[in-house]
């Protein structure tokens, strides 16, 4: 398919390399910042611009994948080029509305990866969920090709569906990853490694992949050993901010052990 | 080495196994529960007890593996049997104090396996750091040779450094754990599989193997996002449990970004 992306950044990346890789065509890249576009172009053997008005009006598909809050901004921009776009317009972001799109454009939908992308990590995109929505099921053919071409997990899903998803990602990746800053941390103030705990986290993540996380939910909150606990919050009386977060997450492993 | 294991839980079975299989003679397990004691001694190659009493007194190491509330009463018990244990005597509690020894006892220390152990699932002991507690630093050679016939990393650790590893532990384990069961019971609600998202959990692990979290941190918080940040805690509106730990994390991150 011919295909052209609208942003620059890490989402834009990694679902380019995977497209071309996949053997989709990439006609061109946009990005308000010109000299981003011109290099992701280059990795992706496409055109650049930095002028939506010399977006390339005959691709198959337009894949915004800039960060959530630019991309109402963007379609606004983009009613007001001159010329219709041909293709199907989809934005790829979890917490976005379908409504975004306005009545301009015939073909949109969402084209949603779930996944964590950073600039220094390859993934393995066949094992990346691709969760679709689009507004007239008589499309829906056509972005479950584009992303089947990536992804051995295409699914439809509503936009409550996705949401609840970006949800379920922000506990389970973003702010779990925090969890992990604040041990790092920790343990740095204490003139210890973090290497120490990293085979803990990967053992963690691991057993994630094999059972439901509340089946194997271990430490002292869920077993309401209160000495323990209350000797870490008191630890911990010197940083209010993780104090607090310890509070919080043992209080509510507390409720949920008396519940059982 | 000629060990004696006090306990029968997950640390107890895990640990036990390691110990044999790197050429330790495991002489007896105890437990309050009889059937327990015989069916890990039996996997052992062991003799069991449910009476401390009729504890073997000649073994090099005492293990105390039992949960850190119930270890200052076997301690306590211990001190009144009759006979002395001529071994050394060793907790294995990420949070619990020297001092729970008292002063009956001439050799003891912490034998702290950092990891989380569960029935079901095999754990390569070699990758687990062993952090290692002397009273007296005469005793520390055995245990570090015991702790180094199982495991690649044993270090020397401070009682306060043993109890900052054990809160970290807590933090990038046991409620990353939670956030994971959060995420699993939130797609179930809105009918989607918890395999969505493991693919998620998995990078984040994983990128935290390679990276400080802090550098790899993503997220509509950490972007301050606002508008993202605000519809979800909407969403979670519903469930005031989750909605209130979202919160904190999110303003805890979003308090992060701006100090940057």
């Amino acid at each position: 398919m011919d295909i052209v992306i609208l942003g620059s950044g890490n989402v834009a990346t990694h679902l380019g390399k995977a497209l071309v890789h996949a053997g989709n065509n990439i006609l061109q890249v946009w990005s308000r910042q010109g000299v981003n576009a011109e290099e992701l172009a280059h990795r992706l053997n496409a055109r650049s611009t930095d002028r939506l008005d010399q977006v390339d009006l005959n691709a198959d598909v337009y894949i915004i994948a800039v960060v959530d809050d630019a991309i109402s901004d963007l379609i606004t921009q983009l009613k007001h080029i001159k010329g219709n776009l041909n293709g199907m317009l989809v934005h790829t972001s979890g917490s976005t509305s379908m409504d975004v799109f306005g009545g301009r454009f015939d073909k949109v939908g969402v084209f949603y990866p779930l996944q964590t992308f950073s600039k220094s990590k390859e993934v393995d995109f066949q094992a990346i969920p691709i969760l679709l929505e689009v507004s007239n099921s008589s499309q829906l053919d056509l972005l479950k090709n584009l992303a089947s071409s990536i992804s051995n997990r295409v699914e439809v899903v509503t936009s409550a569906q996705r949401k609840s998803l970006h949800i379920a990602a922000v506990f389970a990746c973003n702010y779990t990853n925090f969890l992990y800053a604040i041990a790092q941390q920790l343990l740095e103030e204490h003139d210890l490694d973090f290497g120490l705990i990293r085979p803990l986290i990967k053992e963690t993540a691991d057993k994630a992949q094999l059972h439901a996380p509340k089946d194997v939910q271990t430490g002292p909150a869920i077993r309401k050993d209160m000495s323990i606990v209350r000797d870490h919050i008191k630890f911990l009386e010197y940083k209010k901010d993780w104090q607090e977060i310890y509070k919080l997450l043992s209080e509510e492993l507390i409720k949920i052990s008396t519940q059982k």
